[in-house]
């Protein structure tokens, strides 16, 4: 099936639950419940569809809503964090305990320890009362404070598990895998015919979710990257002919090479899973950096870690189901070294990778508030009783995401557009390395 | 006359220079110059509109053209920045010689020191050749190495000077007030039948410039305020009934003072210029602020220098016209000291003003990226000719918008709007303190 | 009475209490008890005092011992912060509960809330559980959970608390006015014939006390403070004749204000109180500070708020009994105007007071160590049965010093010592402004 | 030959050169050529020499001299760095310029680029005119801006270059290595009957020099390294039974693996050089880090890269005649790895390797003050004609330390110590893993 925002035309978040009691306050702007937020942003694209302006794709905004689903003194709310640590997840939990609490004045919330492992009874693991006592200050540390595991868990159990501490609303905090698994919940609930909200705040620390413009604890991840190609640099600089190479996330997608790449503008070569490169021949990569050290005496090579797999023998998958990349950082670290004896150069090569480091850093100020306003949205979003979506931002607004479309595909950096062509021109490397 | 982007239609830069000069670089992706990016977000304002499509509000999208106008080889730039510090000015500088030169290959690019006293020859100021070279590691330094003044200086001179200079791009980098004094010399270049762009990178921390979404420097801006209140709240809360009151910048417009406190969350109660209040009665701030400390031992208050104007009285106006702003911050201080002290209350009042400190400082590396890829935008509006316009981004895209309408009204909080909401709900004060 | 480490010998804690308890660990280095730190550091100190080795002014080396004098079962403990906020208050507090539960097996521990204000009855504050998990993370924050106040409150009721609490040690962290408060609440304890031990752990952010090379806090708040005369170099060199003031801590001594200066090597003239300077005449700092701005376009003046303060009329005490100081940094800012004014030179000048900024910050990772590391030495102290003394770290070696001695004199920068003369050197201000 | 401390008395620095010229600078305080600076700091370590007074082992004081050697109009200066980078060397290139021209007058200064390989004809590299406009703000950056390159040159040669840039002094800024190479190039210029003076600057990350109680970049490099600490203890708590096993610098010394663990207190186990540890037994590190896991759920492990060798294969050196170490962290990871699957228990191990990250960044403000006082004293000690010497601080006070005194043994982590017993306390770990 062809699940795109194009298919889908004005989205809808599927609502199955009739919003009746009025919400607490009047002062405020509610969301007009008529309204969408365009997916197109230019005129030709608008045009290129050829429909009545009510039917062009678009989506739901987020936001209060004058009437909501669940009676707040009744509604008992779950939090769950899932998958690889990100800036700004204790943003996000703390930001639902706040406006739950203070806001719509829900009592009873609870955290699921270590993800959807949580859930299950065999591993053992009680759940976490949630107040804004207990939530005081946790956005200063990295981290989450529920923990996190990776891969799925039965539905049926996970079911079980909320049907028994008599939950409402649950809110899942994680990437694509956690989305599927957060599907089959909803799927399983809609089967027993229960009245729970299923809410989801996409995680990806690689940008990578599509209709929604940046993920929270990207800001962070790029801003913590660029030191590393700063050390890079550094290090370059001060001996004969010296390489750094910066090895960042990135499985699918370039998003944090590009900006890091871009924010101090160390770089010389940057290499993302969406651009094809090869290492051989006079318009390769090596050719190019031999090049490059020469005239300068020293270069900064940084790579995604999901690009040029094409140059690697791969398989398997792990736990979260994603296939195990190979290690293009070691592979190019090899090569690099190869290539420079065989043509009889001195080398000095620093390889830097810094994952973990730029996983667990607290969320920047930046990542916090944008945290704090998705958290208000999905709480919105679900004791309005939508269910089954995810909150994003489109082109400034927040807006909810139908959880399949926000899995349909990934973000990916566009080798046309601006944010590779702004790379080009700061590097000066070439638009094609093959 | 009514200059808004309504009345504009699709809005057109006016480029009296028509492109002839093939682009050196063909491989990358050129601008569609027939396309625009739409000003409306939602499908109830396109409605409103009652227009066809192509006639419907846009911007013209930002990006290498594949025609330009200025020949490269031939062509010679000036840069000046004017005004407040701003975090950033020095990437945008960088920016715009890196591009200038790596991209285009335009050899001579002069710097103007001190604003547009720079171009006045009685303030006796040299140009400054700015290189790659003399652009390395600017970026890591806050200020601007080109120094500013404030207040206009004769376009005649300017234009004189500009002749003088052999220039045929002059880049502008500061607010409104300078705007309007580039507006003077375009129009003057204009009369004397000169081929010179005038192009403008928009400069204001306090994030007021209409039609764009975010001005440079905000994000290391409001990082920084948060700071600040992150001081006064640890303050606070170590005394008996601490009162931490923090003025931040925002002469018009409540930004920095809504994403400080949202960054933290330390704030209790926020005061900003689009939302009035009062001091006195029952439902005025000193009596909610009473109740605050009472209740809890401590209280935060952010104030941005704009609000509450109304309770002061002031006159004047400063060196680049802008209108003086009586202390509210300092008569904020006055009077909660003196309600404490009528109420019998302790008070360990402390008062901050970050001022200078958030201005000076460096970008982070969010704001080195967006001032780079501005930079790079304002390059190949000014080579491909457009002029009378600054770069801005909207709605994620970068786009041209013309001088006019960018100080045709100004950027404010919407108290209507989701990050007033977000405030309200983040602080828990009244959404009327009045 | 003289009291100074020369008249004292070879200076001895008062131990009322015999250790008499075996300490549980047995495997570590124990202090040798007989021993003593060399209070003088040369040849000619030591030469000058013409007295046998043993007979050498010296201090007693902190540590663990091998006998202990409270048995950590029956022991209760108390800990107090008193006065002004300072980086690493936290880090102490962390550091004595967790050293006292985790190596001496001591279960109760009490934090006293808001300074001595807590022992008294009328303020009806309750005291604080202190265990690991209470303490756990406290040190990425600023301030003191305990609170604080300024100001004595009477030995005999703080005495009664102690004994009401049935504690057997108190730890006060506070600056000299607190260590007067502690002399009085031991004698009122020896008065009693009580077992209770007095320990103190010096605070003050101006690095004043005295036989102690630095006292916590002090490395955090000038690296802090340094930052504040990098954005008035900043300030100061982007406008016309620029002239960026700095105030900074400092009642007494000018630590704060030479170590920021050397750190950023950005100022021009650093004024402290331990140095006198004139404002008029050729040799005065106005003319210096005239002609530095004529010359290089632009100067920074670092002033400590006790510096010049026989240019000022000032009078009356604080709550901590502390002669109130005159406004240095504002009485600078008026006449350096009326200067200029009088030459008929433009001025800009950025006055900059960044007081609570750089008290209320965590403490950075040497003064975290250093505060953990006093922690110890307290801890080992007051269960070795030390009384009356404060911890310090003397020419590198932590050690026990009399509170008597700690606040007999103040500790100062030599205007004929290597400090000044760096600060001289790298300033290339005159060596007398007078 | 025993070449210690003790064996030298107050020891004397080679001066082969009489000062004659009177210093330009009447007012400062000039240091008593007659004074020493005490080794021992306790009583019982001067009695235990048994010594008159004046032969007691000391240091001679550093600063300036009231009589120098050099005319500084007809001084040409060198300076050159060598080895692996470290936080400050910018900070001691800057300072030592500054102090030369601005304080004595000294007009011609050259940088030799990649350490010794600077003074070698073949290798081509010119020298770099190091002036104070060259200088200015390279302490905001990492590195070196001259460059540095590992291993010897022949001691000839250099003088040869020496000769032919008419140089007076050379200040040499690195590791042991670097001064076993200065030893030679002092011998060489003592054999042509130079006057040239050979000044060093100790260099060393790890904080292994004897005679010298903390070296430059040390508390920057440990405050870096605790944010590697962090990251392990945020990834290993979020996730059931993590490991966070962060491997540090430390060929022959633990100082950076203790402070760091101490700065944050996050680490359970800390491994260093000075500590023989064994992995088997119920005594050894798995068993006990087994035991952790169990009990709280996540570890942290903290290995210096020279710890535990003994249960490493190695052979070979370093260009810098360095031996090569085994490779620790890897040698755990895989250890503890088997253990746990051989225990039937889930793991999940991180492992952080900062290596460069902790290099290449900036000095900070403590650091970036040692550093500029540190190069005066050097310049100081040169112009006065010493020569063969590094500088140094011990107890507090800047002294000169003949080179091969610094390099006759390495400073180390005494296991009986209160360093280690504080990090012991800290941990929790065992006194003996073993």
């Amino acid at each position: 099936m062809d699940f795109s925002i194009a298919s889908l035309g004005p989205c809808r978040i599927d609502s199955p639950f009739a919003p009746l009691v009025e919400a607490r306050r009047t002062t405020e702007a509610y969301v007009d419940e008529g309204d969408r937020v365009l997916f197109d942003d230019t005129i030709s694209m608008v045009a290129a569809r050829g429909l009545p302006i009510e039917q062009l794709p678009s989506f739901e905004p987020g936001g209060p809503r004058s009437r909501i689903f669940f009676e707040p003194a009744k509604t008992r709310v779950a939090i769950v964090t899932c998958g690889g640590l990100c800036p700004g997840l204790n943003d996000v939990i703390r930001g639902l305990v706040l406006e739950l609490t203070e806001h719509y004045g829900v009592r009873r919330i609870v955290g699921i320890r270590n993800g959807y492992q949580g859930f299950i009874a065999r591993y053992g693991r009680d759940v976490v009362d949630l107040t804004p006592d207990a939530v005081a200050g946790i956005n200063e540390h990295g981290g989450t404070i529920l923990g996190t595991s990776r891969g799925e868990q039965d539905a049926g159990e996970i079911v079980d598990c909320l049907e028994r501490l008599g939950i409402s609303a649950l809110f899942v905090v994680g990437g694509d895998g956690t989305m599927r698994g957060a599907i089959n919940v909803s799927a399983e609930i809609a089967d027993r015919g229960l009245k729970i909200a299923v809410v989801g705040v996409p995680k990806t620390i690689d940008n990578d979710i599509p209709y929604i413009n940046q993920s929270f604890g990207f800001q962070t991840a790029f801003g913590r990257a660029a030191e590393s190609i700063r050390t890079a640099h550094v290090e370059a600089r001060t001996v004969p002919n010296g390489v750094g190479l910066v090895r960042l996330m990135g499985r699918h997608s370039g998003f944090i090479a590009c900006y890091a790449a871009l924010a101090k503008n160390d770089a010389d070569f940057v290499l993302i899973p969406e651009v094809p490169f090869t290492l051989e021949g006079d318009r390769g990569l090596l050719a190019h950096l031999r090049k490059r050290v020469v005239e300068r005496g020293h270069a900064v090579v940084v790579v995604a870690e999901g690009a040029g797999q094409e140059l690697l023998e791969t398989n398997g998958t792990d736990a979260s189901g994603n296939r195990r990349l190979g290690d293009i950082g070691v592979h190019l670290r090899h090569r690099i070294s190869q290539d420079f004896d065989e043509a009889g150069l001195e080398l000095n090569l620093k390889y830097i990778d810094p994952s973990y480091t730029i996983r667990s850093v607290p969320a920047n100020p930046y990542d916090s508030v944008y945290c704090l306003r998705l958290a208000h949205t999905a709480v919105h979003a679900a004791m309005a009783g939508r269910t089954e979506m995810v909150v994003g931002r489109w082109h400034g607004r927040f807006v909810h995401v139908p959880m399949r479309l926000a899995i349909s595909k990934r973000n990916q950096v566009d080798p046309e557009g601006d944010l590779w062509t702004s790379v080009l021109e700061a590097t000066g490397q070439p638009p094609n390395l093959r």
